[in-house]
C-alpha cells in the first residue's frame, strides 16, 4: 500500500553507507506522507545490504505500526517528535557520521566559517543543551526530539534555513523536504564539520561574516536564487 | 576435525583487512571452543590475501599445537592468558588499528565521550599500565595478558560490559562472545577512538553524563533492551 | 562549433571527483581559447556523473552564452575577470577541496613548509583579503576575481610562478596554461594544504628555506629544468 | 639484459600508488645489483599507470645510463650516494607520503612511541639538518645523500635497524635488503608517521620505553626472533 514511500525511505538509507556517514547500523532516514498521515522508517538494527524496501516500517504519526513485520529504528519517537513540531519537514535523517558527532560530543554549536555552511546553512548549526537526567531516564528518544525543538524555539532558527542540529552528547539530525534532501544536508554538515574542526586550530575565533553568509544562502535558496538550473 | 572452527575463525580474521583495520600481517583473531578446551588463531606473518582456512592453528588451552603446519601468532599466549582469566570470553581481535593504537601509544584512557561509545562500551577504555622491564624481557606476550586482567580487577571493570582495552604503548584488544563479536567490537573502538581524538581538541575536558551512558548501554544490552529484532 | 573545447573542458571536469576534489557539484573547471574569443565552463548545479559535453557552456568574453542549453557556473564572473586580469591563464579551477577550503576559512596563506609545495608554487599561497559588504552585495563574483588579481599585484606576486590563491572564507581558485593543468595544480594545492596544516601542528614558526624552494621550483620550472623528459 | 632487475624494480615502484603513497609522479623506488654493479630506477616525471618495465633505466654505479631511453628519476645521485655509503642496502624509495612528509617539514625526528614503530625501526627515525645554501646550489642531490649518511654515522645509527630517515623539508627515504622491501617500510614509515602525530597532541613528551623498543624489535628481526614463519 506504501510501496513508493516505502522505495523513497529505503533509497535514502542506502545512501548513509554509500556517502559514508554510516558505520555499521548507525544511522536512519525517515520520510513522512502529511497528507496520508504516514511516516516510513528504517527497521532497528538491520544490516544496510540485505534491507529491502519490504522492510520500511510504516508507522502513524502517534506511533502505531501501520505496514511492516520489523521493529522500527529505536530513533522512531524522535523522528515523530520533530515531524509534529516543525511541520515544513518532510524527511529526517540520523547519523553517527565522524566529525559532526565530534561537535556533538564536545557539546559545541559548529560555527559557519565558510561558504560552503552558507551554501546550505544560514548561520551557525546548534548543539542542543544536555537533557537532565530525568529526560534521559524517561521518554528520552521523545525527550530528544523536544530538545531540539526547543533549540531552536528558543534561539529563534527558522529549521528550513538550518536544516540539522547537533544532540549533545550524541550525533548530529539532518531534515529537508524530504528524505534525499535530509541526506544531502546530512553530507554537507559532515564535510563542514570536518572543516570547521581544522579551521578552529588555525584560527581560533573567525567567523564568516554575515554578508558572505547571507549571499552565499540567498543566491542558492533565496527568491532571486540564480545557482542551477532554474 | 576443527573445520568449522578454523573457517569461522578465517571469516573474522578476513574481516579485519576489510574494516580498514590492519596494515600488513598486523592483526589477528582468535576464538575458544570451551567445550572442546581449544583455541584456534591466525598464523603468524602470513598475508591475509593468501590465508586458508588450514593454515589456521588449533591449540589446547595450554598452548601445545593440536592441528596446523604454521606458527601460531606471536601474540597466542596474550590471547590464551585472556581466555584463561575472563572466562566469558568467546573470541578475541587484535589489531594496530591507527586511532586506538594512538590512544594506547599516549598511555592514556579512551574517555566515554559519546553515545557511540556508551552503545558498545559501558565507560571509559581502560589503557594498562606500562609493564615493567622484567615483565617485557621474561614471559612478554603473557604479561600482556595478565596486565590487561589486573586492569581490569584493580578498577573493578567487568570485561562483557568494557570488551576492549588499550595495552601501554602497543595497542588495543577487544573481544565478545565470539570472534565475529570481537571484530565488530574492534571496529566501533576504532571509531569512537576516532572521534575522541578529535573531541579533545575541541573541548578538553567534557566527559559523557552518566545517564547517558546507562541509557544507552542498557537500550541495547540490558534486560529491558529494545534496540534491534529481539 | 567548439566540440574539441567542451570535450576539454569536460574531462577536466570529470577529473574533480576523480581526485576527490568535489563532494556534490561543487566545483568547476573552464578553459579559454583567446583567439577565438571564447571561454568554456560547467553548467551550474548539473551533476558530475550525468554531465555530457553538450551541456557544457560556451561563452564570449563578456560573459554572453554563445553555445549550450544550460546556464554557466555561478562562478562564471569569477573566472571571466581572472581571464582577463591575467593575461597568461588558459585554464582555471574554482573547488571546495578539504583542506584548501580550511585554510581559505581560517583566512591564512598557505606557507611555503616543503619541496612538494615548491615544486609547484614557489612561495606561499596568499588568502585574500576579505571582501567589504559593498562588494558581497554588488557584483559578488566579479568582485571575487578583482580580489584576487588586486593580491597578486599589491604583493608583487607572479600568477604563473604562483598557480593558485585561497579566496578569504571561501575556497582556491588554482590556474595553468590549461584546464587540465588547472586541474593538476588543484590537486596540489589540496595535498600541501593537508600537510601544512600537520607541520604547524609540530612547529607553529618553521618556513621552508628560499634555497631549497629556489632550487625545486627552478629544477622543474626553470631554463635550465632537469626534471622529467625533455 | 637487465631485464628480471628492470621487472623487479617496475613491480616495486608500481607498489607505490598502490599502498596509497604517491601523487601523480611523487616517488620512485631502485634496485642495485651490487655484483653487476648495476642499479636500476624508475624514469623521471612518468606516470605509474603507463609504466612498463622497459621504461626502467639501467645505470652504472658513476650514474652513466647503460639501458633506457628516458631520464633517470632526478633523485637517481641521491640513491647512488646512498648505496655507496650504506653497503648493506639492496632498495631505496622516495615518496612524499603526507605524514611522514610532514615530520620532514617540521624538521622533527619521528620518534618512537609505541611497538608498532618498534616492529620495523630500532629508535627514533631521524630528520637530517638543514642543508645549506651552498649544498642546495651546488649538486643539490648528491648532497641530500651525503646528509643522510652524516646523519647517521653523527648520531651512530645503523642503516639496517633504522631503515628509514626524513630530509630535512623534504621527505622520506626508506630502504631495505631489496626494492620491495624498501617498498615495505616506507609503508610502516607513512603509518606510524601519522600515529605519532596524533599522539603527540595527547601527550607531549611521552616516548615508548627502552624495553619495549628493544622486545619488539628483536623479536622480528633479532638472532632468537620467533614472529612469523621460520
Amino acid at each position: 500500500m506504501y510501496q513508493t514511500l516505502k522505495q523513497r525511505v529505503l533509497d535514502a538509507n542506502l545512501l548513509l553507507p554509500h556517502f559514508g556517514l554510516v558505520t555499521f547500523t548507525w544511522g536512519n532516514a525517515s520520510e513522512i506522507d502529511r497528507q496520508r498521515g504516514v511516516l516510513a522508517i528504517k527497521p532497528s538494527g538491520v544490516e544496510y545490504d540485505q534491507m529491502k524496501a519490504e522492510d520500511i516500517v510504516v508507522l502513524d504519526l502517534d506511533g502505531k505500526v501501520i505496514e511492516g513485520d520489523l521493529n522500527p529504528s529505536s530513533d522512531t519517537p524522535t523522528h515523530l517528535e520533530l515531524y509534529r513540531r516543525f511541520p515544513a519537514l518532510g524527511g529526517i535523517v540520523h547519523t553517527h557520521s565522524r566529525h559532526a558527532t565530534i561537535w556533538a560530543q564536545a557539546g559545541k554549536d559548529l560555527p559557519a566559517l565558510g561558504t560552503t555552511h552558507a551554501d546550505y546553512f544560514y548561520g551557525d548549526i546548534p548543539c542542543t543543551r544536555p537533557l537532565s537526567d530525568n529526560e534521559i531516564n524517561q521518554h528520552y528518544e521523545e525527550n530528544s526530539g523536544r530538545v531540539i525543538e526547543e533549540t531552536f524555539n528558543r534561539r529563534g532558527i527558522d529549521p528550513v534555513a538550518v536544516p540539522g542540529v547537533l544532540l549533545y552528547g550524541h550525533a548530529p539530525f539532518t531534515w529537508g523536504k524530504d528524505a534525499q534532501e535530509a541526506v544531502h544536508n546530512a553530507v554537507v554538515l559532515e564535510e563542514v564539520a570536518a572543516m570547521a574542526l581544522a579551521t578552529r586550530s588555525l584560527n581560533t575565533h573567525i567567523h564568516l561574516q554575515h554578508a558572505l553568509s547571507d549571499k552565499h544562502y540567498q543566491r542558492k535558496h533565496g527568491n532571486n536564487a540564480y545557482y542551477g538550473q532554474r
